[in-house]
């Protein structure tokens, strides 16, 4: 039964590798995310159900409506004195901040704010025992940013500037709504970069990344707590060993939100190549793939920047039919170094490496920033191109590497990384979840997988955590959780199961 | 009154800095922590305080004593029966384990044990209300890893198995307590490296670097909580984000133990250049040493793995008198990667712009392991100069940038990193100490440094919590270890303050 399950799988599903070096979180092209707004359904509008809250039949169904208090005259009127102008009840204004970005999860909520400071923040919290929803740029996939009844939704919109940069040690001090892409450019006219490049760069906010733990950003930040207490974990220091890492704990808005933040930026390496190796594929199994991968972390250890592998037989077939592009590539490596001619030298050695010990038939190197621009593209349309397909089915897993070898069917050892996998269908068909989920889940937990990479769990994922954490640990979540926020009233419904308040 | 007591400071005083480059962690000779075995004399020696513990009087008197269950015949035989000859009793055997490395604080304990399992750590917890000092290699410098007064010593040396290594994601998994040369020749067999090197190395277990929190080792582990619990976090995913990020808070054994634990580590990089630039200090600022210190992060960026600078009037005077070492360096840096030519050359164009800006006189390049040898062994023979001096009072602490340039009066900016401050003294003096301490931490606090960037807090320290963490932070901590360990028994009197249980 599993391997029938399986070879469904295997047979509709395209995925994508990225096969990052040990270096890439601190280099740039980390972790691309690929995030395209595509024509799904909302399947979570709880709208209707309010009030009638109960234990869910299974993992997917409605969370039970929780008893909080509603706003009242007296609160509207504490948050106009609070933040005049800042205090949206309009329904026009309300209703993009009700629904995700993939159109899925859709809120009823009737209050946005729009704080401005930490303190005003705290002043929210404090206020009442009022269930408030974090709301950054809106681009998470697991309806983790947007309320699930009437939850207050507090913007982080006006949150957005930068506080202090040190030239010297690249610590950057910013808060919490800063957009992804103001910071990569004012840090870009410094001579520095941000370690982390997303597709949805020009919406997302910096607190967001940092709330679902977007790789190498958590330096130090500052949070307020569900009493409204302010906690100063701002640290601008790489080093510090006094206590418990407090930080790692405040992810997706649920234990407090987080106002501030400092990273540690990298600075601006201006030698960036590209190489796309084509025709791999030929070769027939993923242990040549392998091999290459292994060759060059060895020969381009320090300036690998990226490694991302697309399945030929699907991601390509879909470019080439949805979109016309020929002559699509297969594999994609970026170096990112101090000096163009050194690493296209080290480069070019790489390529003749793999190509005479026969793993790769042609390789192309890409310096120009705008051919550079149009290979990442390549691989970045494999999302548009879906939507193409119909509706799909994404997930978002890691695995570890002895059991890709079992999983692909003999295309040998795969490094670490994750898998962006994604299974399209012409249409939304419950009967195919029903094949899917929890299958993919169960799959990738029998293998000690993660079921969320990057994504976090937000709703939709909230009682499938047990997949990949074992229950002691979640209990503890569960405690911290009542410790911190003992009304629960810190974006409710999310990331913890439902059977943990 | 603070200026005079600075004043004291900069003139006794010597200190080095580390200035890694932002990929330094992914790398190797980071946090090349100068630790040597120096003339210390027993000062925490509280066997005699035993029932009598009160409030302390200052942050560094004895810790009221807990009133914990005594070990009594019938542990000793259950003991003895779960870990046969595992079980030490013989006051000799025991009296090594009593005393920290730098001879600073002796405990009165009258039973190790050495447990080779998991499962066996969770007997020794689940069995009574017992408190224990996990105890590694018994390398820490703040008290850390051996009993206040009579705590059960559950040492982790028969704890010395790799579990699994994969080589193509480089993530090994082992058992707490592998000692880290240990790990790090497996790894170099495999063309792989352990991502921390320490003077110690020889000796300090994995499970204390990972307990102190010892840079980009926390990939994952096994805990035994208070209760005997385990919990089993040990990921071999690189990417994971379902839930709270627990590993973070299982700092100095007071929360957990941790039995087994999985790093992701690099891949080996053949290309080791080590350069010493001369006479820097004759260019009379550290504005200087800064700017070569950018320029050298522009130029060498990825791979830049080690930049540290010796104040030249203390280090490389002691070094001239206690070690006859002539022509001592200022400043050094390291690159690691995967090209000899390609990074000499590099290396080159590095030096002849700082030398052609007049930022450096000269610097030499060496290339052979004996002679980079040599060259970071007069790094590391500081400290033992020092202790030629008398006694000395140490601190790691960490700064921001801009306070430096107050510190060192004009010295101008400075990258991020940690101060080894060494305050030499011909004894150990009261007097002195008193005009030291509480200085130090307030004058870090006020700068808003970190008192200890690498060291933690042991027993040291606890006290001095205050110092580098907000309150709210402290008491949050002290919430948490109520929750994990209600009774309080897992290494007490360590990391967290006397006024919090």
């Amino acid at each position: 039964m599993g391997n029938c399950k399986f070879a469904r799988l295997s047979l509709k599903s395209t995925f994508i590798w990225s096969l990052c070096s040990q270096y890439s979180t601190a280099l740039t092209a980390v972790g691309r995310a690929l995030i395209v707004r595509s024509c799904q359904l909302i399947q979570h509008r709880y709208v209707h159900s309010r009030g009638l809250g109960a234990s869910p039949a299974n993992p997917g169904a409605a969370p039970p409506w929780l008893p909080f208090s509603r706003v009242t005259q007296e609160d509207l009127a504490f948050f106009r004195t609070l933040l005049p102008g800042r205090t949206i009840t309009d329904p026009d204004l309300l209703k993009s901040s009700n629904v995700d970005w993939l159109k899925t999860v859709e809120g009823n909520n009737e209050v946005l704010l729009r704080p401005k400071t930490t303190e005003e923040v705290s002043q929210i919290l404090r206020s009442r025992n009022l269930e408030v929803c974090p709301h950054r740029g809106n681009t998470g996939l697991v309806g983790g940013s947007v309320p699930v009844f009437d939850e207050i939704i507090l913007s982080t919109s006006l949150m957005n500037q930068v506080i202090t940069f040190d030239n010297i040690s690249g610590i950057l001090t910013c808060q919490a709504g800063c957009v992804l892409k103001n910071l990569s450019n004012y840090l870009e006219e410094r001579d520095f970069i941000i370690p982390l490049d997303l597709g949805v760069k020009g919406s997302c906010h910096i607190g967001g990344n940092v709330s679902t733990n977007a790789g190498g950003l958590r330096l130090g930040q500052f949070w307020v707590l569900a009493d409204g207490w302010i906690l100063n974990c701002l640290a601008t220091l790489r080093k510090d060993n006094t206590g418990y890492d407090l930080k790692q704990l405040f992810i997706e808005g649920t234990l407090g939100v987080i106002t501030a933040v400092s990273i540690l930026c990298p600075r601006k390496l201006k030698a960036v190549n590209v190489v796309f190796l084509d025709e791999m594929t030929r070769c027939s199994s993923f242990q040549q793939l392998l091999e290459t991968f292994q060759c060059c972390r060895g020969m381009l250890g320090e300036v690998l920047s990226a490694f991302e592998f697309l399945d030929a037989s699907c991601c390509m077939s879909l470019l080439e039919k949805h979109l016309k592009l020929t002559n699509p590539i297969t594999s994609l490596l970026q170096t990112t170094g101090s000096n163009t001619t050194r690493d296209e030298e080290k480069l070019h050695n790489f390529l003749e490496e793999v190509m005479t010990s026969s793993l790769v038939t042609d390789g192309t190197v890409a310096t120009e920033a705008t051919k550079i621009k149009a290979l990442w593209s390549l691989r970045e349309r494999v999302t548009e191109a879906l939507t193409h397909e119909g509706y799909t089915y994404k997930y978002d897993i890691s695995l570890s590497v002895e059991k890709i070898y079992d999983l692909v069917g003999g295309y040998g050892h795969v490094g670490d990384g994750n898998l962006h996998l994604n299974i399209p269908s012409p249409f939304n068909d419950p009967a195919l979840l029903a094949a899917i989920e929890p299958y993919v889940y169960e799959w990738t937990s029998e293998w000690k997988g993660s079921i969320s990479a990057e994504h976090g769990l937000g709703l939709k994922m909230r009682n499938y955590i047990y997949y990949s954490k074992p229950s002691e640990a979640i209990a503890l979540m569960g405690s911290i959780k009542a410790m911190l926020d003992p009304k629960g009233i810190l974006n409710p419904y999310k990331t913890l199961p439902d059977n943990i308040h």
